[in-house]
């Protein structure tokens, strides 16, 4: 059975790939080689759409290290000191991730189970890379201080880049190779999507508020870029007048000063803000627990997603 | 039957597509509707190559028309004045053809050919991705003017990027879905590759040579780009010391004057580089046509088989 606990570190490596194995088990499947086989295929297109996503986010590291884009970017410094080191790691960085998405199709493909389940794997996975698309649209899209967005435009953000990639789409994709029914399918979307909004929710509350050392990140990152949350959608629809001009001149903007981020921080508080996006990432947290126990009669398998739920909500990492 | 001469315009949009109806046809496919369908899958792919393609080449134009990273730029200028527009159109550029791809395995997907039939469909694109960025990789680390450059390394590219992708791809996935064994998918690709090196010279010959009006693109582009072709690698080699030197100089300079583009131009034609291009380029033709009455017994379609290569290979533009 999978340990969720020993297998994820979470949004860590094997996380997803810990996912579809657990959506393929509790579902009856029992061919426990095969799933981790095809499991790969979701670890390996996570991290092609990492390298996509590193160039768009201008992300220099990754894990500790350089990214890709900027590891080509740096070799072609070294190989090519006449031409724009920076185009040839974008160039290089969009054709890995290529290759990375092709990898995925091909791992699935090389899978022992039976051709047409392997073909509804491939359109699951297919459904998490557009809606991946669209969420990445949305983010690029979206500007978190503007008075037209709504919360529910964040959410929406959450459901396609965080709760079908993550969590909905791992799952399922487990259960279509354990030949599940649509009801299970549907059952299985019911508790993973709340649980994917509510963890990103807690994700960017963390990434305000978690002591650096704690989250192993640098914590004004996320404010410093402009990050789409609802923490400063709220903020700035509940702050006054002298509070929203503050945050449209501070939040993204990478001059700001600690003492700026500070108040920033202040203001997502004092406006009720961060109490409205934890009472929410409840909420939804605990719609996921409920429906955690209607996945499966078998009380091991309840168990399980039930300890899933709190574990990715309680974290405080 | 497929009508290549109506169905394609060389390089045109739907080239790829009636190679795979070919493919289909020729090893014996009955359903027309259902090869339509899935040749569009090829022509999908290729456009969302494109579009990260475009990006690598920095090519601003497609098609007479902004390319979609410049339009997405251009967007991005009017809606977010504050923000880095080029950048935005490389990000959404990314996302496009990311999305794409995955639509083009849903094409697949969702025809009615047999479930065995559409995996190994879907691998051999999945193979024709792979080796495209394998070719983009080449591509983007070769240098025609170095001294460490062999003829063979340019036909390896144009292997990837042209043959396998261009030609030997699309007929091979008709033939699987048409259930052709091993044995023609191989007189496939031993007509298919020759036929795609060949057809790349000529492109390139074309690009260095041919007039604009003729060619419809501006013909110094090649030149300006730097271009990685047969023709200047064999220039710089069989070259004077003196004539190495300008080349050096002059090739992929963006600064270079229309004078400059003649003498590379009359550099390698008296340097014997033109001829020795064409002879390869006869070559390959004339080994494509003998292997064209190969691929079938049926007199009717070997005679298209050498059409399409007589086609391909003595086009003026």
């Amino acid at each position: 059975m999978v340990d969720i606990h020993a297998e994820s570190n979470l949004g860590g490596k094997k996380f997803r790939g810990a996912l579809v194995q657990l959506g393929y088990e509790s579902a009856g499947g029992q061919d426990r080689d095969g799933i981790l086989r095809a499991s790969l295929a979701f670890e390996v297109v996570h991290n092609a759409f990492l390298v996509h996503d590193d160039i768009m986010d201008n992300t220099d590291l990754r894990r500790g290290r350089l990214s890709v884009h900027r590891r080509y970017a740096t070799l072609g410094e070294e190989k090519f000191p006449t031409r724009d080191a920076d185009h040839f790691g974008v160039s290089m960085g969009i054709n890995v991730g290529d290759l990375g998405a092709a990898t995925a199709y091909e791992i699935l493909i090389d899978t022992n189970f039976p051709p047409e389940k392997v073909l509804a794997a491939i359109r699951r996975l297919n459904r998490v890379i557009i809606m991946t698309t669209f969420g990445e649209a949305l983010d690029l899209g979206f500007n978190p201080l503007s008075p037209d967005m709504r919360p529910r435009d964040i959410l929406r953000l959450h459901l396609y880049k965080t709760a079908e990639y993550s969590f909905a789409g791992p799952l399922q994709l487990g259960a279509i190779l354990a030949d599940a029914d649509v009801d299970t399918l549907l059952r299985l979307s019911k508790f993973a999507l709340p649980l994917g909004i509510s963890f990103q929710i807690k994700d960017d509350i963390l990434g305000m508020f978690a002591s650096e050392q704690l989250l192993g990140k640098p914590v004004d990152s996320d404010i410093k870029e402009g990050k789409n949350t609802l923490l400063i959608l709220k903020a700035r629809e509940l702050g006054n007048l002298e509070e929203q001009e503050f945050l449209d001149y501070a939040y993204g903007n990478p001059r700001a000063t600690q003492e700026d981020l500070e108040r920033i921080r202040q203001i997502v508080k004092s406006t009720g803000s961060l109490e409205y996006s934890e009472g929410m990432m409840r909420r939804l947290a605990d719609n996921a627990k409920r429906n955690a126990t209607k996945i499966t009669s078998n009380p091991q398998w309840q168990t399980i997603f039930y300890g899933l739920a709190d574990l990715m909500t309680a974290r405080d990492k």
